[in-house]
């Protein structure tokens, strides 16, 4: 059991809540605008990428030694065609360079949040959720947190695979805004 | 019905030349060392990067005007922690800088062999092939070639997305790799 606290309450952060709340933790979420206290060992920026910029910024002291999850697909909203951090990098990277003392853990990237919620894609295949990171034992945490949960987890390497992470998220939403593919289904991992 | 060569008969050659069969076409294989005579409409590059662009190099005016199938998922080998080519760019564009007279198409670097060979990822999900390139026609060209080979096929748009496409064969292998999945697994494409 885990005490996570969530920024963001749209679409993904409340069905990253549901899951972890199915998991068996303690989910609390906060408003970008709330005062920042009593956060949990793992710390969800469930927010586009430049709040979660913002949020990290704001809050370093508050986030040390926390899990903090970078859920972000750092699309140009504008062109769809590329992704707004640089190439050889990536938004995960770009959060851990501001949150030196924290764990960044790129994660929930890769799934829609109707997959999430459903804990499947499409109909058949069990949601399945990548992490990418540098601590291994923050990448436990939130193995362990999701354990029950209703999705798989695979643990994708270190936090330098956050750019593969992230183009794959990117791919996963220009199909399904292409309608290749829908909302509900996209990349299942299989075994 | 398509004319198709296949340059190399590795397993990924092999499988590929399986497919476009079952597809209806007519399938020739070719060395990297044969005379490169009689090229078919489609034209696979199934060897690794470094022998790929050796081919083209080699054979701009042969290439020229055909289809060419860039499979490569450009890997460091020895590390397996990055690509060769630069980050903002991708090894279908490297090939398609040196054949400006062909019609380059990122495909078939989403799926090991196995998953061409058996059509399906994992036990029950039918392998989809995602092509990337410019030319919508030579796309069409290829899903047209692939429309009976029991494998689906997903225009993933244009050339710039080969990157992903390499992000994700690349992230595929690492978790192979690391036997987080099998070869006879990885990412299957839901509707």
């Amino acid at each position: 059991m885990a005490a996570i606290t969530i920024f963001g309450k749209g679409n993904m952060g409340s069905a990253i809540g549901d899951v972890f709340t199915q998991g068996g933790n303690q989910v609390s979420f906060i408003d970008s605008n709330d005062p920042v206290e009593n956060l949990g060992d793992i710390v969800v920026l469930a927010v586009p990428f430049n709040a979660a910029l913002s949020i990290a910024k704001a809050n370093k002291a508050a986030l040390a030694g926390k899990v903090v999850v970078d859920i972000t697909n750092p699309l140009n909203f504008e062109t769809w065609d590329e992704l707004v951090v640089p190439a050889d990098s990536s938004a995960a990277a770009e959060i851990a360079a501001i949150l030196p003392d924290s764990k960044v853990v790129k994660a929930f990237n890769t799934t829609f949040a109707a997959t999430l919620q459903s804990r499947k894609v499409s109909d058949d295949v069990q949601t399945t959720v990548m992490a990418a990171g540098d601590d291994a034992a923050a990448k436990d945490q939130l193995a362990a947190a999701l354990t029950d949960s209703g999705v798989a987890f695979v643990d994708a390497g270190s936090l330098k695979r956050a750019r593969e992470l992230e183009s794959f998220g990117f791919l996963q939403m220009t199909l399904a805004a292409n309608e290749k593919i829908g909302w509900t289904g996209g990349f299942g991992v299989l075994k």
